[in-house]
This record gives C-alpha cells, structure tokens and sequence, in this order.
C-alpha cells in the first residue's frame, strides 16, 4: 500500500494538466488583465480562509482556487505596463525549470548531495561573471535575493577588516564603517545593523545632479574617520541604483578602495544585468577591481523570483566567514571538488536548485535574445523620457538611468501642491489596471517612479502609460469638483 | 513582434509536455535506481561544460540534457532508502505548486506586491502554529531554510537583549550570551559569528545519556556569566537535534528562561513537525512559552527545498530588528493590513511565494496523511532500533531520538579499529546505490547516521538497509583480503 503522499501517477497527471491550463489562460490574457486587482486584505482572506484542513481535498478543488482566486487576486508583474518597484516578469522557460527543480528536490547544500546541480551551479556562475566582466578567478554562489548577496558581501568584508569577529564579536575594537551614497539601497543598512556593526556605521556620502556618488568626499570621509580613530571596512558602489538607475564611477571608486585597502563591493542587484546591453557596457570599466558583486538574475534575468547571486573575488575571506564544520556534515571519503560545500560561501545550507531554471532559461533564450531585451526596455525608458520631456503637461525629476525614471504630473498654471496631487494620480491610475508606477522622493519631492523590466513592453507601452495618467488626472479632478 | 522570450503557447505546451514525462519517468523508476549515481566533479562537469550559449537551443534537446545527465547525477532524496542528513523527498503537490508560483511570479514582499500570497502565507502560519502548539498570537514568515530561520530568530532575541545593537552595533556594552546544548545545530553558532556576537559566546552546556541539554548546568552558566558581568541573551532548546533527534526539556527551560528574562528559541527545523505524531506531541508541552519556533516545512512535511519558518510569539522584537523605511518602498494610500510588508519580520525583501506549494500540499493531502506519515516514520527508525538491538553484528550507538538512529557494525570478535571499517562500509554503501547513510560521531566514535523523512519509507526499507550493510561490510572485507 503506497502513502496517500506517494501521489499516484494518475493524479499527477491530472494535476499537471489542470496547472498548465492555467498557466496558458493566464498567459494568453496577461496583457489585457488589470494589472493589480482592486481588492482588500479582508477580502482576500475571506475567499481563502478555512482550518487546517484534515481530510484531502480533489485536485480539481484546489487548482480551481488557484485559478479564481490565487492568480486572480496577485499583481501580475508579467504584465507589459507593470512598472513598479524592480520586479521581473518571469518566464516560461523558468518556470518549467523550478518545475524540474522541485520534483527532483535536489538540496543543493553541496557536492555530494547534488552533484549535478553543484557543477550546474558552477558553470552558471561562469557565465555570470562573463556577461558583467567580474574578475574571472572569482567564485560565487545563488542566494535567495539582492538582500541575501548584500548581507553576505559585507559579512565576508567584515572578515576581511577584523579577522576575529565571527569569533569574539565585534565588541572588542573600534568600530567599523561602510561608505555608500545616499542613493545606496535599504539592505546595505539592514546588513550592517544585523551583523553587528550598526547603522550609525553606514557613511552616506552625497551624490552629484545625477545622484552618482562624489568621490572626492568620499575619500575626505574615509579619511577623517581613520584620523578619529574609526575602522574604514569597505565601500559600496551602485551598479544601478533602485531609486534613480545612478550607476556609480567604479574606475574612480576602486582606485579609492585600493589606495586605502578597503573592500569593493558593488551592489548590481538591479543594474547589474544591463552589462548585456552595448549602451550600458561601458559604465562596467573597473568591475573587474571589486571584491564582491550583487546580481538579481530574478531582476534584469527576467527570471523567476528567487534567485539572487553573490560573486566573489577572492573565496579565502568568505570561507573564513560562513564556513562551519559539524560532526554530522562532514564528508568522508571525499576531496577538492567533491567536498565542496556552498554552506562555506553563504549563510544558507538548505539551498533549493536555483541554478536548473537559470540554466534552462539562458540555453532556451540565449545571451544575445536576453540582451536585446534589456537593451530594449532601456530605450523605452529612454523614449519615455522624451515623451515627458515633450510634454506640456509633465515634468521629468531626474535623468534616466539605466530603465528607471522618476517624472511628475505639472500641468501648467496649476496652483496648488503638486505632491498630493501626483499621490491622488498614482492610486487613481494603479485602481485603473491599466498601467502601474510605484512611487518615490526626488530632492524632496513626491515622484511617480517607473522602471522598464520586462521583456513584452513596448513603446507603445510607454505611450499608453502618458494616457493612462492624463486619464488618472482627469479623474482626480473630476471627484475634487 | 513578440519578443523571443516571450514563449509562444506552443513551445510552452512542448516545453511542459517533455518535462512532465521527464518526471513521471524519474517517479516511476526512483524506488529501482540508485540512491547515489557513482561519478566525479570532473565527469559531470565534463557533461555539461559549455560556454555561454548566445544563441536559443532547441526545448528538446536541452529537456534531454535534463533527463540523461542532470536527473540521473543527482542524489535521489526521495528514494525509500536514502537516509542521509535531513533531506525531503519533495512532493508531486508542491513541484505542480512551484510550476503555478513562478509562472504567476508574484514577489511577496508585502502584501500590496501580493495580495493572494500574502494572505495565504498568514493562513499557513497559522496553520503551522496549530500544528506545533505555538502561540496562537504569535506571527511569522516563510524563510528559505533551518539557517536563516535561526539566525533571524538570534536577530530578534539581540534587539530584545540590547535594543541599540541595530543602530550602534555590538561593541558598545558588554557580550551577549547564547546558551545552547552541545548538539545544537551549526546554524545557531553561524547565526552568532553573524550577527558580531561571536561564536565564543555560544555557551554549549552538556547533556545528559539522552543528549538533552542539563538544564540545572544551563541555570549555574546563566548566573555565573551574569555575575561575570556578561549578558545572557537567549537560551535554544532542540526539538529534535540533528546529531541524534533528542529533544531538550522545554517546560524547566522555559522556566529558566522566564525566571532570568531571557529569549527561548526553539529549533525545531528538523523535529518540529513530529508535533502530528501522537508519540512525539508530549515533548512538545512549553512550546507555546517559547520566543520563537524555526520550522523547515521542507524536511518533515515533504515539501520541496527552500521552505523554512520562524514563527515569533510578538512581532515587535523582529519589527524592530528588521523594519526598514526607504523613500522607494513607502506605501501610498494603503494602511494596516494593506500596508503590511513581509521584510519588517526578517532579512529577504524579494521572496518567492513560498505558501503556494505548501497550501497545495496540505490541502491535497491533508493533514491526517501527513500525521500518518511522520508517525510512520517514527515507527521505521524504532523499528531499525529493534533490529540492530537484536542483530548480533550491529550495535546501536544513541537512543533513537525522533526518526533519527545511530549505530555502527561491530561484529564479535573483531580486533580491528571499527571507526575505518564503518568509514569504509559508509563508502561501500554509499556507491552501491541501493541504500545511503550519513555519518556523524557519537561519544567520539564514528557513527552510521540514519534519519528516516519519507513517506515512501517502510519496514521493509528498513530490513533491506541491514542488509545492504551485511552486504557492504563483506565487500569491505573482501578487498581487505
């Protein structure tokens, strides 16, 4: 009598074909769905809550709740004027591959518990290096995500600067400092508050007009801070800011990190994937001096969420920092490439087969299909810079870097604050479904913010997002009276 | 123009369609194969190794790729006989579960990037409270793993212990003092090099016949540091080490850890779901007295890799440790449950939709199903426990704790060492592919280490693994002449 668990080969057929409905019916209306659905988390929680449920339910049941409420009731990010935040659309190809992945549930710890997708993983971290011009000797690992990489990268920094830390805690010197600018993003402090070293730690150096970092005051910075005593640990450059696409001057930057020692680290979380497209390739002269960089192949990858990457250097610094040795993990018998653990490379030791969806995503699409698409959605961010610059009715608040750009609704003659009213066409054009914008600051004032990340966007898209607003506009004056 | 990544219906159909039979195959045929596939780092890498690929291959021959090379190197988890480490099986429900959550590839950051998910994802937890006894007011998230569920819950018992260490860093009062059994897991001594507590203030305190931590040894450590002028912190109590499966006394240490105001985390990564199994839900009377609870729905539910849970009994110690403000992040118009953001509760911003597979899979199978499976298992590794007991040629090493047995070969009359003869059955056993071990050390002596985690696992299982180590053990003394 096999487990009720050991799901019988019908039932899993049935499962399959059910899913993969859904997928095609999902896909085939992604450009038409509301981008976001209108809802409230009451709602939501309605449709979905009951007990622990005891008993099995039929498949059909399930994936029915999958069909009219999961996808349903989710902002899709795969839509073609979904523009918010820094979120990838997927793809099909990965998706078939985190299938794969998961039913085989290799756990990807090491070697020898998954020889296959340990040299997959090797090899996928190969290419990565190519595709950003990361030093070739370096070595790397998937993680979960950007925030994962940037914790790791300082962590191995960290080692670097007070060999001892991991051991006796970083009570026992003087504190350390990180140097990033203004622009630097949110994980790099959460980093340093959780390894200890604090977020007062953090120096934000100022940015120039185009929120690129000032090296000469970071330098004054470094150097004042060793003159007061403090410990001056790494500085970390942006390979495309989340806020404003500011890509840092790495050259300027590294030179700076050799001449007093410091570690280079480059958070390319976002940006770092533009190396693929000719117009950006140039801002990565010098990539090959960091010590560590951040990637999101699920950001300009277009893959799916989940897979993060940390490229290392030198190894040395991070095996001191996250390698660990148990009685119950030890291999035996084993040696050089066969005892490789990633355990030693990252905080994670259960680690699913991030590599299988990447790999069959880059075979099944190729570099140069991949790079067409990123060199795409950074000239529709730039058409829509001139489209807003154009406009009587628009305002752009910052240069466009890479694919993001921040803009503001500013009809002429208009008297009163512009703030609240690009907040009120913001919710009104993300209720509309149509097209979505997130939002931020740009020298204190509120910016709609766009970024271009997927693959099915078009300039027609970008046109449609100008009379998506101007439709949102009249709305909201519409209801003022 | 489509994009070329932008798969057509088609090459998706035949994309699915080849992977599905990739995987009824492999379903079908992982009881017959090998555990273990006898091959080297170089020859798998030899299979794979190819430059970036610029140009799309054909879906069939990189699904091909798939099933004769990356299927058959892996290390097969889900076979009845692997019982190395703590490794899943995984389950058809959760794989279909990952193909639906990353074709949606929705990002549940927060729950206005996800509104479905985040909603299912607080079902779940609450649902994973149930099972184990939690809180009923407690709160929680889905991590990637064991590791990042420790080190989130040491995280929060910091800022509990020492609210500016965030914000300060470490160095500016006296050590923080973690006190743990010696058979914690290795993730609580990394969550601590981490965090700049240092692993010197680990305080590993003995255990008894059992392996369960001395909890009057516990209490002279708390005063004797405390009187030494360092700060205890947090106490860990295992719910199932993964050494040997004991489980520490929670009711006295949580007492003790009430009377001196300390954090108790409990790491239940590997043991926590036996709370279904009638014969393991007594140990766990004090788990809702506890801090935190680490779960890894991915080892004893069955689920796929990359699904932990740290469950918190108040959210405000992790608000306070991992809530970040950033212009680019800032709600607009959404407040309360709208406004909630899954990163305030722990390191990862971008997080995949975790709850998909996990709520497939409960609901599919049900919880009596899986109760009936992990007592199952409990009965296989007593089971074992009874054979080895009553076999003259095996010895048992360690109560079995959970699903979890330890023991060696040790035939009468053998003068020889008998930790390099165990080594070499390990070995020997290992490459026959028909069953497979770990190892660890028990009281210094190298141990077989078994942990019995599948549903597909029977009594027959059980017998068959003696044997295949009777058969393992003659080879070995065959090639010793």
């Amino acid at each position: 009598m096999p487990s009720p668990i050991d799901t019988s080969p019908e039932v899993f057929r049935q499962l399959a074909e059910e899913a993969l409905r859904i997928i095609e019916d999902f896909y085939a209306q992604l450009p038409h769905a509301p981008v976001m659905p209108v809802t409230s988390a009451q709602a939501v929680r309605d449709l979905l809550a009951e007990p622990l449920p005891e008993q099995p339910a039929a498949a059909s049941e399930v994936l029915a709740a999958v069909r009219d409420i999961v996808y349903p009731l989710s902002r899709h990010n795969g839509h073609p004027r979904f523009f918010g935040y820094v979120a990838s659309p997927g793809t099909a190809a990965a998706a078939i591959g985190d299938l794969l992945a998961s039913a085989l549930n290799a756990n990807v710890t090491s070697w020898r518990s998954a020889p296959a997708a340990a040299e997959m993983e090797h090899m996928v971290i190969g290419w990565l290096k190519q595709i950003t011009g990361f030093a070739p000797e370096g070595t790397g690992l998937l993680v979960s995500g950007g925030s994962m990489a940037n914790f790791s990268a300082l962590a191995a920094a960290r080692t670097k600067a007070d060999p001892h830390a991991g051991r006796r805690g970083t009570g026992h010197a003087p504190d350390l400092r990180i140097y990033a600018s203004t622009e630097v993003h949110f994980s790099i402090v959460k980093g340093a508050r959780l390894l200890g070293i604090g977020s007062d730690n953090v120096v934000l150096v100022p940015t120039d007009a185009a929120f690129r970092m000032d090296v000469a005051e970071l330098e004054r910075r470094i150097e004042s801070d060793r003159a007061a005593g403090l410990r001056p640990m790494c500085i970390v450059a942006n390979a495309g800011a989340v806020n404003t696409g500011a890509f840092d001057p790495l050259p300027e930057i590294a030179a700076i990190a050799e001449r007093h020692r410091l570690w280079l680290h480059v958070d390319g979380a976002y940006g770092g994937f533009s190396a693929l497209a000719p117009s950006a390739k140039p801002l990565f002269t010098g990539i090959d001096r960091a010590d560590s960089l951040s990637l999101d192949p699920h950001k300009w990858l277009y893959s799916s969420v989940g897979c993060g990457c940390l490229l290392y250097r030198e190894a040395q610094p991070a095996i001191a920092t996250f390698s660990h040795d148990a009685d119950y993990t030890r291999p035996v018998g084993l040696s050089n490439d066969e005892a490789f653990a990633f355990w030693d490379l990252g905080p994670e030791l259960s680690r699913p087969f991030r590599a299988l969806p990447l790999w069959l995503q880059l075979k099944l699409y190729g570099a140069a299909n991949l790079a067409d698409a990123v060199a795409r959605n950074i000239a529709c961010a730039q058409y829509f810079a001139d489209l807003v610059t154009e406009a009587p009715d628009f305002e752009l608040l910052a240069p466009v870097g890479l694919s993001i750009f921040n803009f503001r609704y500013a009809p002429p003659h208009y008297a009163g604050d512009l703030d609240p009213l690009n907040e009120q066409i913001l919710l009104a054009l993300q209720r509309g479904g149509s097209s979505y914008l997130s939002n931020t600051r740009i020298h204190g004032k509120f910016a709609l913010r766009g970024c271009v990340l997927n693959y099915r966007t078009t300039e027609a898209d970008m046109r449609r997002l100008l009379e998506d607003l101007r439709d949102a506009a009249r709305y909201c004056f519409l209801r003022a009276g």
